[in-house]
């Protein structure tokens, strides 16, 4: 955890652009401070992106694209925290696709949800490898 | 919002046949009405599919394929409108792929979520676009 | 029901590999028992995955891998029921990217969600194929 799922509509842009999204969401991920604190472990940070080449947005015109954001993160979060990292997170993906919004037709959002707290398994040895 | 996301396996159908599906789904939800108003606004509607190359339904045999739909929709609609829209897309699904259901094991399923009333953002040109 | 959806970065393992974990995975779901029944009925297990090319796991290093697994049920089953299904899958995972996890980064993880009681559809030649 935190977990970020990109779906994105393949004519919104090349595999290279989205590559670097991922690598600035994970960067604004680890960048989340609270009271000092980081939010979320650098080790637990997986950002990924789903390309949909099947799709169709609004009335199916061709040049209409979307992405769509999943923030998944551990339950207990205070709201400030939660409403921040969406904040940070949203502004990333505007300024990425910020040239593609003038041009044509955009849709991009964001959600966050959290794990439920009963059912979760990890084995993760990324929080260990970091501290070498 | 609102989204549709179909996950399928390979084996079930064509990349062109599920484009033709993603059509006709979002036109099933631009159709949606209650009291003579539409349920979801034009510029919000956004279909994907993602095709999953490596699956194993049932035990496994090669015929059996599946097709799961998931929509997600802003809290708030009544559960009247939920029911109508989610007959109203599995009847598209159903008969989009009724020839396959009669030859070879098919697993097709729906669900509706709704977001979270608190972490959602959007930033979406389509509605003002449409407009023009 | 159930639905099992990994999700994984592409470099992580190939195809093949992955389409085996499926397989394994699959048959994991139809061996669970409680109270000597089965907890799953077989027409119901669709195991699929996702493959991410594009992603960045932790601080982007290279040999960072990652595989999430989410498991949807229906909602009714025992707190056990769901317990010892994960604890399964979850080994069967663990088993399975044991060597990868000794050489480089990885971040293996699974939740348990529930589907909605109100909103699922489902339409499944499988139940009745199997018993022939």
């Amino acid at each position: 955890m935190p977990h970020l799922t990109l779906e994105y509509s393949a004519n919104l842009a090349g595999e290279e652009s989205i590559e670097r999204l991922c690598t600035s969401l994970a960067s604004c991920l680890d960048a989340q401070r609270e009271n000092e604190q980081r939010i979320y472990p650098l080790g637990g940070i997986r950002v990924r992106a789903l390309r949909c080449e099947q799709y169709c947005v609004a009335d199916g015109r061709a040049d209409a694209a979307f992405l769509h954001a999943n923030l998944k993160i551990a339950a207990g979060r205070s709201d400030a925290a939660k409403k921040t990292t969406g904040d940070a997170l949203f502004e990333v993906i505007k300024q990425h696709f910020a040239a593609e919004f003038e041009k044509h037709g955009l849709a991009l959002s964001l959600e966050i949800n959290e794990f439920s707290e009963t059912g979760t398994w990890k084995h993760n040895n990324l929080h260990a490898r970091l501290k070498v």
